[in-house]
């Protein structure tokens, strides 16, 4: 039994892309499949950290790229949000990209394509919410501390993906009007959804590079870094039966 | 081992009142001691049964008794909600009849008196958050389908005991102003909190003899029952160490 971890260059609209894939090679058969969707800085060794503790579980994981290959940035960088922003922008497009990192979690040998979902942090949990919202082919989503602001597309399918929200109560990006309004949305499209709120946690409650955060509103805060993962942990074997 | 159950009148404010104490008396050691608290219509098997399930997790319950012995309503009672209404409009005087409550389940051999919580169900979900209001000794408390509407008593203490909210999002008895509120009185408050929200569940999720409830607001959901007892076994779990 080892986790092994491949670099995993894929085609897309705007690509090519640059991904992660992190399974248990000691797993003889075919196992549920989960993509990482990273935040605003794309993808990074904490990424890859996520998706070696989700190998441990079980399941291969896929870190996904949705900003093209190269595209990186971090914190401190001026215009760390660019590659964000312009998805940000283009909804459909973002869609489109999600769909393509699938794809290519869908054609890794070890993965149960019958058997995917999706978690994110930040960005990557409003990457989660649209693939739900798309009618992407996940059973699920954990999205973590994500951003919830609908996109500019038709939303007439019923959500059949099962959703946990996993939400800092003090968050800024995402303040209660937000989180309501979320859960309006999804109340109204039908989804299987759970809210879990962490009082005193804010934005980022999982990143570790943000434990001596001056900021308390996005920083990293155990118990709900703690709390959120088992709650995932426990979503996934759920979903997967 | 064997689950075994005792009936327990105890004293306090209004009393007698009369409990029922679930154990495993093939654990030899004191053990954590939860106290159940019942819906509007006081002690009766269903929150019996609950003790049973905690029981068989290696605790001891009390089924408490907030009302009085003998006092007990049913579905269909022209006044079933008569007891309750005492409560709520003495608020201060649930919080003495749950202090004895708690100092039941302290005097039982089995109970580990550092080491306890409440868990509760509609009104009981309610006198789980005064208890935790009122500064009772415990450790935390789990909150199914509450009531969440403040106390008129002095509140000027922080709140030690640590909570999970389990909701549904449908409630009428607790629309999404009402969470709100309980939030932020929780964080005011410096709770350590937690709030799980199920989607397309009313109020009464946990409640089997509402399956075939008529008003879809106020039913029993199986996913909601089933999630948020996990929820309570793993926030035990974590509290108890």
């Amino acid at each position: 039994m080892a986790v092994v971890q491949q670099t995993l260059v894929y085609d897309g609209p705007g690509g090519p892309f640059e991904g992660v894939a992190v399974w248990d090679d000691g797993i003889g058969h075919a196992r549920p499949a989960v993509l990482v969707l990273p935040n605003v800085f794309g993808v990074k060794e904490a990424d890859v950290e996520k998706a070696e503790d989700l190998a441990r579980l079980g399941y291969i994981a896929l870190v996904a790229d949705v900003y093209g290959q190269g595209k990186r940035t971090a914190i401190g960088d001026p215009d760390y949000a660019r590659y964000m922003a312009a998805l940000n922008a283009d909804r459909g497009l973002l869609r489109d990209r999600l769909a393509a990192s699938l794809d290519a979690l869908t054609g890794l040998a070890p993965a149960d394509s019958a058997r995917m979902a999706a978690i994110g942090f930040c960005f990557g949990g409003k990457c989660v919410l649209d693939a739900a919202r798309a009618g992407l082919p996940i059973l699920g989503g954990v999205s973590f501390h994500g951003v919830y602001d609908r996109p500019d597309l038709p939303s007439e399918l019923p959500i059949t993906a099962k959703l946990l929200i996993c939400h800092g109560w003090d968050d800024p990006l995402a303040p209660p009007e937000a989180t309501l309004g979320l859960a309006e949305e999804l109340t109204a499209r039908g989804a299987d959804w759970q809210l879990h709120a962490y009082g005193h946690a804010g934005h980022a409650f999982t990143d570790r590079s943000r434990v001596q955060s001056l900021n308390p509103a996005i920083a990293y805060e155990p118990k709900a870094d703690r709390r959120s993962w088992q709650a995932m942990t426990h979503f996934l074997a759920e979903l997967f039966g």
